[in-house]
């Protein structure tokens, strides 16, 4: 895998989604082998609806980025993807050039079907990528629920892409991703979308220099760009690397690795602690119908956990 | 209390507020006798940085409000009081009308020190203070850390109040708040300051609309108001009237707090599950250690919890 061998890679990846006790336990062994190989590459996540071009521009931003000696890897993050079969198919065919390139590796969704099991799972693909030597990894995610706060939770820096002169039913799905944003991209800015994408991304600019940024030291930039004619991606990669730097001056990018790594630690250990709320059938069972109790007001909150606690403790 | 004896009500909530185990076991008990008195109260949230004129205008809508025969409590949320002696003082001189008014109970923030701790008391204050008969519950807080959302968390509505022409000193504190805002007030909208504070709320309700609203059936209006004249402290509370009957009408209202009581009884159970994170103090410096040597990245996450969780697991 260390030589580059994709097909390697794959297993390991496969290793680390697996659930099965022993394979976790050699998975937590290889990442722990391996760590020393970790941390290196860029990790950028994207977010928009189905239907914005996600899978085009980052088909287009890869080949470039390939082109110029990078290694790019894209992983996807899709909770969906166990019950529906997954807004984000990883069907490759949506990848048609880096599908083909030797420098690049293109999986799908563990179809974990828990947020917190694709985040757990992918979270560790991108280390195997890294170790693997791709220095650039793309985590590609949709506007369903909690993913892109995942996503972020994952990445040095998270792009989100935007249509000109969308609609409101898109509105509800990008409620409260602006606050991760630290790239805004509108996307299609090409023929006859071009006017209506700078127009719309003069109207985010603004909307967010108004509500203000998430960082001190960076101002969210609003571009336009196109993932058919390739349109504004290398300036989409210039604006990766300019908050990089600064975020390195700043020290906020090594902050914001740390802040994951001691979250992810706590995340763990509560899944840990908690673990016999999920694994214990009679727990399970009781929960749920407690769950109802309390949202129909017959008991508080305070009884019902008193009485699951009560069950957690007694083994 | 029941007969609306402040006193009474001061004093359980001094109990609530106790961490002995005993008083815990009493509040819990009373709590549940209580409950069937519960709930019938409108729950108004409220935060905006210091200075933005909070208690000035608390004082004058409480006020508007006891005259027009509403009993209402002011309940403070301040992480930071049992450090700073806290942002919000609960100095009754900050709403000399209120302070004297038999319709009115103005509650400081508890001092636990965590948010956690504090939310939950402030939780079982407010089902106090309806059982006490106040069908008005004011929970103020201030632009620290989670405070809004742990607020937002805890009432039917969210109000955020800003002030006109604020700097960009300002933004930051803003940060992630708007998305749970419900009705946002641009205050002193009074003197010289009203131009500025029109100006504002046309930005603010310009930047709200590009971005999205959290809702769909309720559009945040954006108001100017001034605690100081009475301007629009009217219509603010006719918008929070208005709120409640479309959510009402859309069930919303019902499923925020059949969803916060859900959330709540989760919150306990992890919180049970977790408290010898907290109080074994073996654990708690081996913690403090371990996270530590993650951001150092000198040990993985994952190695880090599994020694906490075998750590919990031994009893």
């Amino acid at each position: 895998m260390i030589e580059g061998e994709r097909a390697a890679l794959a297993r390991a990846i496969t290793l680390v989604e697996s659930s099965r006790a022993d394979h976790r336990r050699e998975a937590r062994a290889l990442i722990g082998e391996l760590m020393a190989q970790t941390g290196k590459g860029v990790r950028v996540g994207l977010t928009g609806v189905p239907g914005v071009g996600k899978s085009t521009l980052i088909d287009q931003l890869g080949s470039n980025l390939t082109r110029n000696g990078h290694r790019v890897a894209v992983l996807a993050v899709d909770p969906s993807s166990a019950r529906s079969g997954g807004s984000i198919l990883g069907d490759k065919t949506r990848m048609a050039r880096l599908a083909v390139d030797r420098n690049a590796f293109i999986r799908p969704s563990p179809a974990s079907g828990t947020l917190g099991g694709v985040a757990a799972r992918t979270r560790e693909a991108i280390l195997l990528c890294e170790a693997a030597g791709f220095d650039v990894i793309l985590v590609e995610t949709v506007g369903v629920g909690q993913s892109e706060a995942a996503v972020a939770d994952l990445t040095d820096i998270f792009v989100v892409l935007l249509l000109g002169g969308a609609g409101d039913e898109l509105q509800g799905l990008k409620k409260g991703v602006f606050e991760l944003a630290d790239i805004v991209a509108v996307n299609k800015a090409d023929g006859e979308g071009r006017a209506r994408a700078e127009a719309a991304a003069k109207e985010y600019q603004a909307a967010l220099h108004i509500l203000g940024s998430a960082s001190a030291t960076w101002k969210v930039p609003v571009l336009t760009v196109s993932g058919m004619t390739n349109l504004g991606l290398d300036r989409l990669w210039n604006e990766i690397l300019a908050h990089r730097r600064v975020a390195e001056a700043s020290g906020e990018w090594a902050a914001r690795r740390q802040a994951q790594d001691v979250k992810w630690m706590h995340a763990l250990i509560e899944e840990r602690a908690t673990a016999r709320l999920r694994d214990d059938p009679a727990i399970r069972a009781r929960l749920a119908a407690l769950e109802a109790e309390v949202a129909a007001s017959r008991i508080l909150p305070e009884a019902a956990a008193e009485e699951i606690a009560s069950m957690l403790e007694r083994r």
